[in-house]
């Protein structure tokens, strides 16, 4: 087993990682940049190593630094997280390089799978339906004509890179060649490679995808689906597991089918298939991602697994301890992710200083947070500032633990989703399953009038906010932790002067600060 | 179904109750004393009524005040939690009489159980073996008498009343006479009733309990046993579900009693059938609690079941939503009780303000706490801060995390258990579950020299600890919320310089402070 690994990454996965590495007694080392030297990942691992500026191409992506850091501080093993250099097969092979284990797929595996067009042919080879989709394109020429064959509407996605980035629907011969023009320059840009696809696009489908792992000895262990359909421009923001979609049967149609896939990529370490899913239930492949998923804890949560800690006894050559018969599935699980974007103001992310954060707790909930009074939610990383999972005996029971998270869920400073995640789970289609991922397009929520308590509360909040302007008065910063100034104080004072007079005439979960 | 209910009590159960009440979206009324006006119960719960002083007989003990509340505020039900109003039988009644329902068993029940003469005779009736005992004795010679016969060591207790409280140990006819004596006065003070109980001490034995719910249809549902011999003072502090000295065969036997003996006593709620278990494996009825016990989240856990919730949907008439063969049992989980006691002094309790509180999280863990900073812990109540449940597909597994989770939590201003729990853990004879009742009377831990670390960090939290010195500086205490007073920033800034130096050299979750 290892003694000693570094975790390749920040926020909350990277907490995520430490907590793993600590329940099987192996050291933990964190890296941080510039701005993230007051991390919890860097409070809570056995020791932390600044790597570099907070752009993440000098410190998170630097391949050179990290690598050194390991190999200088006796670590065995990387762990990437997610995003960052988790899927990037040249990282994986200079650990190697270096004599430190890379804890995910080989290399091979992920150059395989992430490249989409090798990726469906592995899929169309093991049998699995894949969407009518053209070969790597590089004109605009060839687009329209593969479009023209398979019929509108279509998706045009970069032909290297992943997640979300850079998918356009063209619904019509006029819209492809400006769209397909821009997203061959921006593949270009962000891949080094211009080729781009072009692929049918089904009306309603849902995103399923499953969860597999496998060890160094063949075995593969499918753990069930996840329901990924609630998406805001292509990025999920609520998870389930399992899907009100998918029976028994199909459960085991889905799972064989990933199973296959990961088998003929030769693949060990966590990793998921992803599917499309249509109305009449018929399915498709989509992709597959070599890596720990952001929403694995509904799946950890619903199957009774810790998937951080058997992706590190996988990696380190043990065999899988259980197979699928021996996993206890109990129940229904929901995960929201809280990010730093205003709904109110189209989604723009929000920065600054978070002057008070409160998670939410109690029977059902789990929170995977990175969030502490004081810290600085900067501009260079994502916007994800923690995860809440909820799990109940049934999807009802989920989703009204959840209601009650989210309304415990404090985060004063910066503004957050946490309004848009509420209303949508009351919204009638939501509750009774009725979703697919263009869920939230044809669903308009935050019509102004709901938020009332809000705007109130953003009032308070917003007195308490003083301190962020007299934060250049004398009062250094404190990296990232909040010096209590002056107007911090004044503020407080007035925000206690305000929840003595609450006390009295009630109000629920609403007097603490809540985030605006 | 209820449309409110009032939570006649305070800390992290009131808190947990008000959680459970908002997922079955029923309206919360909490109530508070002069000292609890900030507390969590009261900010969380959807109204909060001030019902007295600090002291309990005049608030959280005070029937007519709470029942007024009740009635005002047109609650149509009251959950009393555990302590305080929970087993009294006078109080379920005066509910009844007021036209509430008293979430809880009938108060013949609470009578019936509740005399410990009366409930030996129903285990036995319903042939649950009993330990060897006298009746009600009211003098000396009675009591030593009846000990003669059975032979010493005995244990005397008040026939009347609950717990631990008043329990002697006595090993010698020696001894005896004085320790009835006092017994006998306190169990009048305490009881009103001098009565005593004399019964057969076993050497090795564990505190093995079932948990049981039932509804009105004369539906009892047993939940497993949970082994709670980690006992300090005949107090527990660590529990488990399941224990490693049940096997399937004595959860059987173990559960039919249990349920045998509810049904003697016509009982309805969640209730505890506590056992004595000794090394041969033979069991004997103690005592039924007849209240939801401290330690029910590893239950919850363990079997995938809310108590609170299931409490309340029986108390309001419906039948259990679960037969026995329903309950998905899975893994094992432990509990830790936080209290706010020094380990380092005698275990005297520690009041204070906590300054700075940060609990753990992530994966298998559930926190029940009222905790938050600025919180003044006064000597009014027990001294339970939290409770930590870690939850593992094993019970390796679990202490692991149960391990991570305890040098993650974070209290400072008052002294904690904390480091006494976690030497428990470490424990040889606790690693491998060779448990008893006696076993932290056997184990001397806290060792002087294995906490050189909390020394170090308790120099860091004194210094933070300047705060409570110059509260009385014209700073006012704002009731129980940390004032940023001269002294606390001045500490805040020598800490932070000491984390900046801290960072680059590591530590491991040693960057907050500690409880000391």
């Amino acid at each position: 087993m290892f003694s000693k690994v570094l975790v390749a990454n920040r926020g909350e996965i990277a907490l995520r990682i430490v907590r793993g590495l600590r329940d099987l007694d192996i050291r933990s080392v964190a890296v941080y940049s510039d701005v993230d030297r007051l991390s919890q990942h860097v409070r809570y691992a056995d020791e932390a190593h600044y790597i570099g500026p907070a752009d993440a191409r000098q410190s998170y992506l630097n391949v050179e630094r990290i690598i050194d850091v390991a190999k200088k501080c006796g670590a065995d093993a990387i762990h990437p997280g997610y995003g960052f250099l988790a899927e990037n097969a040249e990282f994986a092979e200079a650990c190697e390089a270096a004599g430190l284990v890379f804890i995910g797929p080989s290399p091979e595996s992920i150059r395989l799978l992430g490249d989409k067009i090798a990726a469906r042919r592995i899929a169309e080879q093991a049998g699995v339906p894949v969407l009518p989709g053209s070969g790597e394109l590089t004109s605009v020429d060839e687009a329209l004509a593969f479009a023209e064959r398979i019929g509108y509407p279509v998706m045009i996605k970069a032909a290297a890179g992943g997640g979300g980035r850079g998918i356009r629907l063209i619904d019509s011969p006029e819209a492809l060649p400006g769209a397909a023009a821009r997203a061959m320059q921006e593949a270009a840009a962000a891949f080094g490679n211009p080729a781009i696809y072009v692929e049918k696009n089904l009306k309603r489908v849902r995103h399923i995808e499953v969860q597999v792992i496998g060890d160094r000895y063949g075995n593969i262990v499918p753990l069930g689906e996840r329901e990924c359909s609630i998406q805001r421009r292509h990025q999920k923001i609520i998870e389930e597991c399992p899907s009100v979609a998918v029976s028994p049967q199909l459960r085991r149609t889905l799972s064989r089918a990933a199973v296959r896939i990961a088998r003929a990529a030769n693949y060990h370490n966590v990793g998921t298939v992803e599917f499309l899913l249509n109305e009449d239930g018929q399915h498709y492949f989509l992709e597959m991602n070599t890596r720990l998923q952001v929403e694995h804890p509904v799946t950890e949560i619903v199957t009774g697994t810790d998937l951080v800690k058997d992706q590190i006894l996988v990696a380190a050559g043990e065999e899988l301890p259980y197979e699928e018969a021996d996993l206890l599935t109990r129940g229904w699980a929901i995960e929201c992710r809280i990010v730093a974007e205003d709904p109110f103001n189209n989604f723009l992310p929000s920065v600054g200083r978070v002057v008070f954060a409160r998670e939410p707790a109690g029977p059902g909930i789990r929170v995977e947070s990175a969030l502490y009074d004081g810290i600085e939610v900067t501009p260079y990383y994502d916007s994800l500032l923690a995860k809440v999972t909820a799990w109940g005996r049934n999807r009802e029971g989920a989703r009204q633990r959840m209601k009650r998270a989210l309304a415990e869920f404090r985060v004063v400073g910066v503004a957050t989703n946490i309004p848009y995640l509420q209303q949508i789970l009351d919204l009638p289609d939501f509750i009774s399953g009725d979703i697919d991922t263009g869920f939230l397009d044809r669903n308009q929520v935050l019509a102004e009038e709901h938020f009332e308590e809000q705007r109130e509360i953003a009032e308070i909040a917003a007195l308490l906010m003083v301190t962020s302007s007299d934060r250049d008065n004398g009062d250094q910063p404190l990296n990232g932790q909040a010096a209590p100034s002056n107007g911090y104080r004044a503020a407080i004072g007035a925000w206690r002067q305000q929840q003595a007079g609450l006390t009295s005439r009630g109000g629920g979960m609403g007097r603490w600060p809540r985030s605006f």
